[in-house]
């Protein structure tokens, strides 16, 4: 119980067989380490570099297709939400909210997040401060909810390159929420000529371990059996068979930090 | 007809009496000076800091309240949208569409503002490089609208500070599209501990000549005739009886470098 | 024997009592701990910001000082040298000699460090990158010595903040040399108008966990017995009692790591 | 005698030849134009990412070369120092001792070259902000000699890029001495994995256009008859004949500014 738990699945909805596929076998790996686990992927990619790119199935399909994997696993489940009136919709289907980076100071869609009552994970921009993060959460709580979770994904670091700063750990612990590490955005190479983001998958176990060393309650992985085929965010996604060993050598990491 | 143009007024839309009062004093300036003006107020404010500090009058007051200004100094008007379903709404009032920073990135917000077939003007998140605004232009192309206007405000520079990179204009000229320095924001001092962005105002004139001399299409800077009593980014906005000399400045320089 | 070394002392060669606290305080919680430990002081502080700081004793008077308490307590001694004609002088002294982060690029110190046959440890610049530091191993390398450490001390971000990017240790480790986190300056925050640099101590150990986590082979940590009375880097060394607890932490995090 | 001065030549003394053409295609140009000019070669590249890039023909030869230079064409000659006990001997060949960006915070060499009486140009290292140079300044006020020239080139932004901050250039002018913007470091793309720094060199125009817009007192270009077969910063340099209809362009910018 001492554990950091996991929020993790593919980038986006992409078909039904993929979420079972993902689910059945993240949830056997937390449940033989311990590891409370949320499954992730988001039904809409609404803020593609480029307007070409793979967007999603349809939000009610795809969030329907949330539900039916959370049911049938016995998982919550999470995705990113992108206006206020998404809110209460989403909250049908979704135990997690998700504010998008960008989308961390937009007050409206905070507020509306919070007003469902679901847990509202918000990730820390990448022009944020850790300190900062908490009007984000004043924002939350300050509309009737108290269950804030912070993520960071990296700083913008040059153009085409995150890094993250482990500070913004004990930083955002501070604000009283738990604080979650995205293993897999940080990692994130923006502003590629080419309209596609890239990334440096080799590296997710390095920012994984800094962040549950520094303390971490969380960390954020997407993964996917394949990524090389992935319709969003290939270039940046752990590729599922690395999963368990990865988790393995956290968990072990954890005992020795708590 | 040579010369740069300005979007300029305060911040955001506080009263009836600041808006005619900035109209009238900046439209008489520009009149003297040869520069296309159009008057700039944001009818709310939606990505504050703090969920405590000043977000508007009302989106419809407001919005009625620039019309009537633009319709009483014959001028076009301008203000920021914040979400897909604004768009057509703030288009009964408005002639320019501007899009924050922070939402460069959010295709349905870019496609809404475009379908309105008014002139959108999208603002350079400051994670983002110019190059890259290549993608926010194609997304309203696309989308049937080649009025664009491609704002510069400055990059990320630590969690406290942005800066300025005036390769960025050569680089987004060639987009195609007119080229704005916001000499207010880019001088923004982000993450401050009170939850209040500072500013260096007197470093707008620093921010405006780099500007025209790199080939700028047109400037932005807020102004109010009391930025200490202002209700948003008084910290950073120009105060109204400095504006002429400043503007004479840049005219010569203008002169000096088509 | 799979444990981290520890490069430690205090910034500056204040006086013969400081050294030989410091030192037998720190070898003796080493020998405890199973920590291989190198004792550190600069024995002239060759760039400080302000010509009116403090700067040393005397270098000869200093270099010998570090021999003496190198002998008394059976521990190598480690200095930065600053000009390829002191490399030969302060070989006589000390065992391990460090390149500033500012020189790391200038081939003539390096080469001439190298020349000594003593190890060399050459700190990242704060503008340079992992990947770069192969160049400055193979200088080394190619003046015949191939005792090279690798240290990071953290990146610029911003003028009055320091970042470390920890993609840097396995970066780093690729060039075959130890890699050690320089967990004092890693939290430097420079460029403050007083002309003295400021720091955040009680993040060194999210500074430390993170590089053990990762994989760093040493720390380098600056420590004093009352860092408030301190001639140099006051503001961001550890406090010498606070040493012992930090670093059995950072020993059960170690044995969970390799 | 308004006209803002210019530092120009090529990087590195490669021969006689190469010095005599330039030099004498610059001092025409810069007759013509009204514009004092300093003729700028190293006589040793000290900081060489790689081990194995050109670093100088001797210093002796090289310095000789320079003093021949200046001599026939009627110039003062720049170039660069990189340790204390090089100073008096340059100062017997070089009227402006030149200290290196990553050298700025070495108080023996801005003390060793402020006492050999020359002007001293402190170029402010990619890690140093504006305010923080007038620590550099009183080093070498302090040292008894007030010819001091300060030289922006760019700040660290992210591993792979550098950024102009042309606050800086109102900032430096505080600390009481001319203020340089080198046009051709400031593009420098650094770490590159080929251990050759690239560059932008048609951006070197951006670079120029904005720092005498905001102030510069003088422009530092390295210039070559042919950068594709010089033997450093070829990336970088402008092509010699570009840089006549360069400097008309800024001579116009110029006289709309003061």
């Amino acid at each position: 119980e001492n554990n950091f738990f996991l929020i993790a699945g593919p980038c986006v909805v992409e078909s039904e067989e993929l979420l079972m596929e993902v689910a059945d076998k993240v949830s056997g790996i937390c449940k033989n380490l311990g590891i409370p686990y949320i499954f992730k992927a988001s039904y809409r990619k609404a803020n593609r570099t480029s307007g070409s790119s793979f967007t999603g199935l349809g939000d009610e399909v795809a969030m329907q297709l949330l539900k039916k994997t959370g049911d049938k696993y016995k998982l919550p489940v999470t995705s990113d939400i992108h206006a206020h009136e998404e809110a209460a919709i989403a909250a049908q289907y979704i135990d997690v909210l998700q504010i998008p980076a960008f989308l961390c100071r937009q007050t409206d869609l905070l507020e509306a997040a919070a007003q469902t009552g679901k847990i509202v994970n918000v990730k820390k921009g990448q022009f944020l401060s850790g300190p900062s993060m908490k009007f984000a959460a004043e924002k939350i709580r300050n509309a009737g909810n108290d269950k804030v979770i912070l993520t960071d994904r990296g700083n913008t670091f040059g153009y085409q390159d995150l890094i993250v700063d482990y500070r913004n750990i004990p930083w955002m612990k501070e604000h009283g929420a738990p604080v979650v590490m995205d293993c897999t955005h940080s990692l994130q190479q923006p502003n590629q000529t080419s309209g596609v983001t890239g990334g440096n998958p080799q590296l997710i176990g390095t920012i994984a371990k800094a962040a549950i060393a520094t303390g971490a309650d969380g960390l954020f992985i997407e993964t996917h059996p394949n990524p090389a085929v992935a319709k969003s965010d290939g270039a940046n996604m752990l590729k599922l068979d690395q999963l368990e060993p990865l988790l393995q050598q956290l968990v072990k990491l954890r005992k020795a930090v708590v």
